[in-house]
């Protein structure tokens, strides 16, 4: 292992010159960041910080914001009978990726912007976050989705119940388990862009990285609702599912609800694993 | 309240690797940023500056330059009998949130980009300009929006007057209450976004946040049209939903022309409270 | 005159805090960027010189892609049945600011970027490049836009005779004096874009704004295709209007051939007059 | 030669201030960066190297996610009988183009984000890695398409068969000579871009360059797309061709496959060619 962890270091820095596009990042000989050190499980005085509940009232008011804007497309897109004189599926597309990118960029200096709960999962397992902040995040991602999906319902309560509202489940055509590899495919790309984006190694030499991050992020969102809509809708949001499900609330939206829960943690899990052994292997290098 | 001001600081100093997105601005412990001072209601030297008149005139032009675009692509569409042959609503969207970005970007030096009397009112309640600036900008742009509307009308008068030239409207469906609640929420949103991206904590450790402001911003301004263009035809800008009825002037577009400035006026005092209680926490802090 | 000059700087030093989004560019008492000279008229030595001839096969080169790319794409949506089944005509707005956003980006640093005739010439009456290197400049960039609509052509002859080849005029139900318009605004709109986003005042504090630039040009020219499409077909570029009249060359590319002319050069006269007299101030400043 | 390689210098110092939307990278007179060597064609200490590796199986995973967003856009596209109700051709442009985005900003720090063999080709004609890498690089990139086309034809075996995979071919109504055309054009364009955003000048000056690269980069195959779909379905990058070709294997998909080879790497040769040539006169220069 030893030798190993030796040849990270001299690969990155023997050749520079062959990564044209790269940031170089991962090329300096000077080791210039500081790996943060692993969040710990539980911190208690972080209870008694008012940044921490802040953090949580921002995750609250993104995930309300976020569930709005998209419920409400969706709704505007499956209520016309001509799918041409609206934003189409597309625009729909459009309003989940456009929302995490601006969402992103507005509360990444408060709660660090997740905005659901398959991010701050793939967080936690990289230890980037406590156990106690993960699950807080948690909580108040899903109260903000339903209280977001529920606007929207107050809108147009008949419809709302006749259109589905957004709800996610496994299209006609496709198979459970067809839904839950969308699902983990997508939210593996989600998270995996996460991870690269915000990598401490980036961040150290391109201080501005965090500020372009939300760019890519959103984009991967919008990407994957691209491909997967017409496969389960595309949930890779847990929160989004279980706010969608519960202000829907009929048998229909539950029967495959599990699939937007277990899809999302799973991609993110391995999305979490490829970065920190592949891409940072860290389990090989020294302190 | 000593104590909880203390806890912001506390907090906010002793657990920045918790954010993993964040920009870390929140997280610094040397306070490099100066709070700018709250601007005075009355500056009578304003008045005899020309830095004063031209960021009018520049607000002027692209509210001018705004309602042109906007107003010319919604004609396009619904002057169709084919959507498909047109950009589409989406297309009306990005022609929105597009020219946001685009205006914004080259006015922020001159005028501080507002182009919208819900922004400009939103920053006064912040006490971020006096209020002699703000009436003079909110005046200037309902000029500048009503000329803007008037060219495209001068191209195609009949057309104009039978398809309603852009004027909001809440549609056929919906209440006026949720015309007025989709207007409060969607200002809510671009409001809360430009307070957000142009913090002055971002702004000390970030000096080009700024440039990138309009990015988040002008999407903001396309993801609340992608969601409620089906309910109110989205105004969120006064000024905008001014012109346009001005121009079109039928009793069609003055029956509901009060919710086109309550609701876009409420959102931003909403979403200026949340950003300064919440958010920045001032009113708990010492000096 | 001298008086209202002092205004200028005083009005930009005092209010600095007014101007909330923006770059603060023009609120900085310390002047730290240089005026460039004004561009002599005639600059013999350039002639000598490679980098002059570069720049203008780099105009050549990014013209002709600039055609090809945008007139192969009106191709692809006039020539099928159906629009749905295409990119529609948003995806022709997308095409042309598209390529002008990744066109300045690429050739930015070799010749400027302006890959259209009346982009030249409102820098040329800025006095920001020579007459010489104008001239050269717009034969080039005339002559690849004929080659890159050539190309097409190539491809598929009987139907692009057929189907226009994306050629300029005013549509039918506008009278020659709207297509005018349509094409005098939208020229300001962009020439205007470029005069902000390349500013001196902004290059010198926001030392990276030129590499965001072409995000802010590309979308002012995709957002005048949104709106002005459905009128002219939107020039606001004569090499790109020449290009497709002299390939397509029927008696009706050639009717309104002179709007696509004076409109752009007058759009880009004003847009470089608004920025010099009334932004800069340029006249009331001494020395 | 002397004399000539003389100009190139004189006219970049001498004219700065004729580039007014230019980056300044090309007409600063202290030459502030180091064009980097030739990488050599063999370098056997690169292959005890985890980062050589690694990069290779940064280049698979995102083939294979670039792959399999793309073919199950397109697939979800063409299954539809209303092409209205899905995100339509242009929300294909967008996959291609956004994946590209994306994935260049993740993996660009680990392996220079190729995730094309036409790039690594022209790449390697520029001298900027080892032909060992090259071939790596392609051999990864191709068998990532491949899994990752294989994913989307198992979710929907039937239908991926009936309706093609998102195979290229030359379209009903050109020739082979037009297919070809397309291709040498479109990946010009992209690896012209690949050069340009990516040059060293401009990286000495503008060190988060390589940060901004991935946007006009995922644009340029956005934009290809928008108007080479109706051609061939637009390749521009073999790898992509081939994953779907193998996972299809129909002999339609076989007849022109060696098209979507040619194409590129012609394509791929000329920018080379012409960004060092030409833009970078690299041949003229001394050392």
């Amino acid at each position: 292992m030893e030798g190993r962890e030796e040849d990270v270091k001299v690969g990155a820095n023997r050749f520079p010159e062959r990564q044209p596009i790269g940031t170089g990042a991962q090329s300096q000989d000077n080791k210039d960041y500081v790996e943060p050190p692993p969040a710990p499980l539980f911190e208690p005085l972080e209870l008694s910080s008012w940044s921490f509940y802040r953090a949580g009232i921002a995750e609250f008011v993104a995930s309300l914001l976020f569930l709005y804007i998209t419920v409400l497309t969706v709704m505007g897109v499956v209520r016309s009978p001509s799918k041409c004189s609206t934003v189409g599926t597309q625009g729909i597309a459009w309003a989940f990726g456009g929302m995490i990118f601006a969402l992103v960029y507005c509360t990444a200096g408060i709660s660090g912007g997740h905005i659901n709960p398959a991010v701050t999962f793939g967080l936690l397992l990289a230890r980037k976050l406590s156990l106690t902040r993960a699950v807080f995040y948690m909580v108040m991602q899903c109260l903000g989705a339903i209280c977001g999906a529920g606007i929207v319902k107050g809108f147009q309560k008949s419809q709302y119940e006749r259109l589905g509202g957004g709800a996610n489940s496994v299209s006609h055509g496709y198979t459970k388990g067809d839904g839950l590899g969308a699902e983990i495919m997508g939210t593996f790309l989600l998270v995996y862009t996460v991870f690269s984006a915000t990598d401490a190694k980036r961040n150290a030499r391109d201080s501005h990285v965090p500020i372009l991050a939300p760019l890519p992020i959103g984009f991967a969102v919008f990407l994957v609702h691209l491909a997967t809509i017409p496969v389960t809708g595309t949930g890779i949001n847990p929160a989004r599912s279980l706010g969608a499900a519960i202000i829907y609330n009929r048998e229909h939206a539950w029967d495959d609800h599990w699939i937007f829960w277990v899809g999302p943690f799973v991609g993110a899990a391995l999305a979490a694993v490829y970065h920190q052994i592949v891409i940072r292997a860290i389990p090989f290098k020294s302190k």
